[in-house]
């Protein structure tokens, strides 16, 4: 067996010298290097924007379905649609795991996981397409894939539907930041806490700051408010929109006698929240954010603007053991799995 | 005289109700309201990363130069650049102090002073261009501008020449969150580490890592890293270009035994360079973005494409006492104060 790059550059074919995923086309040779894992794929969940983009160039017609997905992975090596650019995820069984490795992971032969890495960046050989699942955006297949040393997975539970388990893994990193970053007595604020990684982050806030803290949830929306309040683990729930900085600044004053926030988690995916968060956390402060939505301009040029020594952090969708963290909490909390079951699946 | 709003609100004209920095358009209007402070301009300190936009969208030509600059300002009624979103600073002197403030700031008609918020949320009126200096991202004015209640400035020091003093005041911030960051022992990586900005936070990184610890400078240009040999505060000057991602791990691997960096911070202005920061930082070390060039989503989802559980920081401009900071860096090292007065002036 040879000793491969951790990120895969070893099997990048065209153009020589990118990472995996930049990569044209990559080597799906089924063959392992030793730091690699050797997956027998179930299932493919193709990313939405590309799924729909290849069932409109293919009429919808399921035999051209089926020819496009074998086309792209005979052609790139693994299943990076050329037109998105997007992925999706693979749900499989560990089929061997290389040399090196040994010892260095928690993964064993027949273990079912959930890759957590985009399909945009992993070798992928279809043998066979089994069933079409056009309304899901899967793909049963035979075949084989690779994980690479740093590649991301979770273990799929055997007590969590597999559907449960997906829509909590997809937020994974959003209580596992959370938890980092709170501390008992903490006021925090969760812009956008009636949502779905938001909940999460007002569920992990509330049990970090603990009963000297205060945990307050923030949502244009009454019905988000509403159920903020009925899960019971939010201090304040405040119908306030966000892209509103003065309002924010003033509505989180009002709560907190005028100390406002140690932490402001922001979670929801709409432009021009930056300086309501900032504005809503006190000086040296810290603020999370987590929406992609997030201008990193509009961030640091803000806090500048309004005087506002704070920390602000780029949300990391990683966390370490993340996705065993993120599950553990359906377990830990029936009422939140019973959200997760009849909200996000 | 009108009460204003202390953010400053009072002058956004579109859109209506957020705040002067993510604002299109300010009123720009020169008649004061009570709690703002008049300022005669002498010169204008562009953002590195607009001026440099500035510059290659006029082709070097200074006439279309002075014509975009004159342009954003007559658009939008503060120099925000709309391509790159920022600013710069000013320096001018006092003319008018609102009847608000009176008694309440240690500012007199008169005193030299400079503006520490961006020029990206300042009412700024420009009657004439009177020089430009392309190579100090200066220009110099004949103009006038508005500082609101919340405004962050710095009086002008007696013993340092005021160009020289402007130029570090722009990147006060830089070595003042380098200090908060570095600990003694770390490795700390400075991308761009030959910039104005750079060379502050590898003489700070020195300072802080002390002999024990490893400073490495990167730059893709031979004469940066000859000078940061010459300045003598480097361990390692590395000629690599940061957009090569895995030129730059391998580099900062092969100095550092494989151990990667504690803490890297990103002073290029140039895009594309977040992933090569994220590869070249230890798991669980800190990406401290600078830059203004930095992409939040590709800083967001690089980390999570590569398995990197690093903390990325959005550089935050302001800093309390960072003017007092930066410009006690010009008494305490005549090197420093050296390569100002030669270089940055």
């Amino acid at each position: 067996m040879q000793h491969g790059c951790p990120y895969g550059t070893h099997r990048v074919l065209e153009p020589k010298g990118v990472l995996p995923q930049p990569a044209w086309k990559i080597d799906n040779t089924m063959s392992l290097w030793d730091n690699e894992i050797l997956i027998d794929v179930d299932a493919l969940n193709i990313d939405a924007a590309s799924f729909t983009q290849i069932k409109k160039a293919s009429e919808n017609d399921p035999a051209r379905i089926e020819a496009a997905i074998l086309d792209i992975v005979a052609q790139r090596g693994k299943h990076h649609n050329p037109v998105t650019g997007s992925g999706g995820m693979l749900i499989g069984r560990v089929a061997a795991i290389g040399a090196a490795l040994q010892g260095k992971t928690d993964l064993q032969v027949g273990d079912k996981i959930a890759t957590l890495v985009s399909l945009s960046l992993t070798p992928l050989k279809i043998e066979r397409i089994k069933a079409l699942h056009l309304a899901q955006d899967q793909v049963e297949i035979d075949g084989q894939a690779i994980l690479f040393e740093s590649g991301l997975y979770a273990k799929l539970p055997t007590d969590i539907p597999e559907k449960v388990a997906l829509a909590i893994l997809d937020v994974a990193g959003a209580p596992a930041q959370t938890a980092r970053l709170v501390r008992p007595g903490d006021t925090v604020v969760v812009v956008g806490g009636g949502g779905k990684s938001g909940t999460l982050c007002v569920y992990e806030a509330r049990k970090r700051a603990g009963p000297a803290g205060c945990v307050i949830g923030v949502s244009p929306f009454a019905k988000d408010c509403e159920r903020m309040q009925e899960l019971g683990w939010v201090d304040h729930a405040l119908q306030v929109d966000a892209t509103d900085a003065v309002a924010m600044m003033r509505a989180i004053s009002d709560v907190t006698q005028g100390r406002l926030a140690d932490v402001v988690i922001n979670c929801v995916n709409i432009q021009h929240t930056e300086l309501g968060s900032i504005l809503a956390t006190r000086q040296r402060g810290t603020v999370y954010f987590f929406s992609m939505a997030t201008s990193f301009t509009a961030a640091a040029l803000g806090a500048e603007g309004v005087g506002k020594d704070v920390d602000m952090i780029v949300g990391n969708g990683y966390a370490k053991d993340h996705a065993v963290y993120a599950l553990e909490l359906l377990r830990e909390s029936p009422r939140l799995r019973t959200l997760f079951e009849t909200l996000y699946v």
